[in-house]
């Protein structure tokens, strides 16, 4: 009975998602791939849906798309049927989307084209852009349930804030997308639409809990994503998926209008951030929405404006590994590779001993759960649907506290955050170059360890992610055999390194920067990636 | 057995501070003012122990001194005599103070003297200011009690950081003072200490729970006063006491070394400012700390400058009442005479119709005690010391609730938060010109009424309090015949008002601004100030 009440409930959320296809840029049954082919990012082109001119757009990052719009060689209305050609297709490979809405998206682009055409002007710095919005974020008269199946009869009275600011900057969304149960997964399964893929390798998780825009952004389904960020839900995703991420620090980027249990949780504060296929792409997203003063409207954030900036002469330090759970070869070797890189390039490189990961690995966890759980279980127990081993194993940390016992986790927190920052000041480092996981992404289910990226969450630090340009060879990176592990988890997690698994999975780095300072950070970034990749 | 206990506990702190008074300052019995004279203002004067030159410079105002110090005309060590001398009288009068530290504050004017000799300059902007500071923020090697019996023992193992700032800009600290039990009323009075009274009016409080710093800048006993403020602590006093206070937007003064039961309570924050003689004053102590960048050091601090600004052409709304409880007669009476004379002025002025202060005061009560008061019962019972009937009347608040209680109350919070500023923008006020109190300070042991002061920390907005220049003519200041009580709190607090027992209470006016807008609105007191004033 209650089986039945839960499936009916959530196969309205899949008949919206259904409905929403353009099957006509299905890709033949004949034309897709075979079972054995893991990795169908060639698909883009193979399907014959795309033309070698919408190959190419969807192949542009979001700044050149709009140079070239701004210059009127390519239109609007062309780039968003580019982008939802591929979105279709990425999702029948990936089954990454919850919902698309190309028709009100190609509505608003021939609006842009009609304004272009009659004033030679675009209409803001984001004119034309085709962006993926994770699912939990409002838009209005649509629903959001954050892949609850309790709240699918939820319609959200007007846009996200973070919605309505990338619109006025001339944003088209064309695509919403996939994320975890309880949005605490590294990972990206759910009751409502199952499981989303990995574009490079679909045995593996395109991570989580912003997975549907991993797929969307490693897939080039978008040409920017939306995603939300607590532990990592940004950055697992754009790395494990190739593609660049920003946690921003936390009260810069609107949150208003974004569907989570356990709202008014203060402690760790989760926050919007965008991926995107370029650096330039991350400021270019968060010139756009904080140049709209969004602090006006949410007056919870802090009125500090997007200063994109440069960052030059700077100390790096490396962090190999986090001193909990050791990395995985070719993680390894791609740090490996960029420290040497960096080195060449002439700038100080240094080695990063992680300040007691582990204590804050502890606070983090008790910290993200402070009510035990509860309001994540509430939204469960609603509809009565199965609760899923990536949602009990993240629960399982939760244990309900007091207040008083919160406050004293804050004071830890804080007492934290402010000897990590001493630190980097002592050692004179300015950014820390890191894994943004113990290795490539996970097979489906098995992502359990956070810590080298909710750490960063936890002191409050912008950190961004960014393609080596390597993935995972099988016959380069083997087993290592001097592997001696430190703890039960380090085993735990180098067990699961087994090379042929892996093939084609992106590698990524992971670059964190001090409090406040994203903008710094994110040019860093730049400077690093383009020694790194040359 | 138990009140042995704590009151020998209690005589360790009282054995201190009478040490620390620098006898020979004291105001021999026969000059001592009897029991009919409740205004004592006038005794800086006339018990002979300041010179005509000292009495001058305990009347000018830190800015003031710090030129004179600059142009070489008056002397460190010159200024922290007059002051300490000062003190010792106020104190002898007021009780406002729990221990001087003249002979060390004496030995860093002369240093600061000597290296004005040798070099010509200052050391900071506020060479040889001295500075009252309230008890419960650290000096190294101090202990450090926050009026709890219990926590007697404790020594502070470093200075705060806002004292090592101020140390760093030049400042000196002579006299460090009385604050209520709990620190929970706006009152000051206490197991350890007793009472701290109003120098313009014994039988009135100096406010609280910063009513020491209240008693030291009425008495002219410092320069320059540090409170805290969670719910009107250093604006009350300032109010009450003919003084100058800020609370500024939470997160930007550092906090970090400051002793409070519950600390890592994060819904509403308390936060330190300043009392000051001038609203100048209040510019220069917030550029003096913030310029020295404290957020490099406590991470939880919002890295935004100090800019200091002009502010011109703006709206003001008047709220006469906050539709909870009326004004006291004389309070109108100032609020009517400001009005006028900022119309005469040109300025425009409309009328503010307060938002739902009612729904935010249920918030703030709610907010201020999450714990139910348990970790201030925990430090009271731990001495077993008497509970006071104001903290009884605090603790009526606190309500213990559990961690989703708490979420939805922040989410709340946020909601009213965003309401108030977006009803400002709609009516285009950009400042609130409104009471500080519903009057003049009350009665000792009456204050019970906080919503005039707690409104602003509940909604993170920026407060100035500046005297009127008027004190309390029960002449002129008749009751009001015509009074009508909206509920039963308005009567209460209107039955206080008895005109003789307020004579010469001064009456200030309390002028708000938007988040992180301090800078704004302090500059636009001055200008407020300057026209009410003239």
């Amino acid at each position: 009975m209650i089986r039945e009440t839960w499936e009916s409930k959530a196969q309205i959320a899949r008949d919206i998602l259904a409905k929403s296809i353009k099957t006509e840029w299905l890709v033949p049954v004949d034309k897709l791939p075979g079972n054995h082919q893991l990795n169908v990012i060639f698909m883009a082109r193979e399907a014959g849906i795309l033309t070698e001119q919408e190959l190419k757009i969807t192949e542009t990052d979001a700044t050149g798309l709009v140079e070239s719009m701004a210059a009127g060689e390519v239109k609007a209305e062309e780039v968003l049927i580019a982008f939802a050609k591929r979105a279709t297709i990425g999702h029948q490979l990936l089954n990454f989307a919850t919902e698309f809405m190309i028709d009100e998206a190609l509505e608003e682009a021939k609006k842009l084209d009609a304004y272009f055409h009659k004033t030679g002007n675009i209409v803001g710095p984001l004119h034309g852009v085709p962006i993926s919005v994770k699912e939990m974020v409002h838009f209005k008269d649509r629903r959001c349930h954050t892949a609850y199946v309790a709240w699918i009869d939820r319609v959200s009275p007007e846009d996200a804030l973070l919605i309505r600011n990338l619109k006025k900057a001339g944003a088209l969304f064309h695509v919403r997308t996939n994320e975890p149960q309880t949005v605490m997964h590294l990972d990206c399964n759910n009751n409502i639409y199952g499981r989303t893929l990995n574009p490079y390798n679909l045995n593996l998780t395109p991570g989580g809990s912003s997975g549907g825009e991993g797929a969307s952004l490693g897939f080039r389904c978008a040409a920017i994503g939306v995603g939300s960020d607590i532990g990592g839900s940004v950055r697992a995703p754009a790395a494990f998926c190739g593609a660049y991420g920003l946690r921003p620090t936390m009260l810069r980027n609107p949150w208003k209008g974004v569907s989570l249990a356990g709202e008014g949780q203060e402690s760790i504060r989760c926050t919007l951030g965008p991926l995107t296929n370029s650096l330039r792409d991350i400021d270019l997203f968060q010139k756009s929405v904080l140049d709209q003063e969004p602090w006006e409207e949410e007056t919870s954030l802090v009125p500090i404006p997007w200063r994109t900036t440069e960052r030059k002469d700077f100390v790096v330090g490396i962090m190999w590994n986090d001193g909990v759970a050791q990395t995985h070869p070719p993680m390894r070797r791609i740090l490996d590779y960029g420290v040497n890189k960096l080195k060449e390039a002439g700038v100080k490189v240094v080695d990063w001993e992680p300040f007691e990961h582990a204590r804050g690995g502890k606070i983090t966890q008790a910290l993200l759960f402070p009510d035990g759980g509860k309001s994540i279980r509430k939204a469960l127990e609603a509809s009565g649907e199965p609760i899923m081993p990536l949602s009990k194993f993240a629960l399982n940390y939760a244990k309900e506290m007091n207040i008083a016992e919160n406050w004293e986790l804050n004071v830890e927190r804080d007492k934290f955050r402010d000897q990590y920052h001493i630190l980097m000041k002592e050692r004179g480092v300015d950014f820390i170059l890191c894994p943004t996981f113990v290795g490539a992404a996970p097979e489906h289910g098995t992502a359990h360890y956070w810590l080298y990226t909710s750490i960063w969450n936890l002191l409050d630090l912008p950190a961004v992610v960014f393609p080596s340009g390597f993935g995972v060879d099988p016959e380069i990176n083997a087993v290592d055999g001097n592997f001696r592990p430190m703890n039960d988890i380090d085993k735990a997690e180098q067990m699961k390194y087994v090379p042929g698994k892996f093939r084609d999975a992106p590698l990524a780095y992971q670059l964190i920067g001090k409090h406040f300072r994203d903008e710094e950070t994110v040019a860093a970034a730049q400077i690093v990636e383009r020694i790194i990749r040359g």
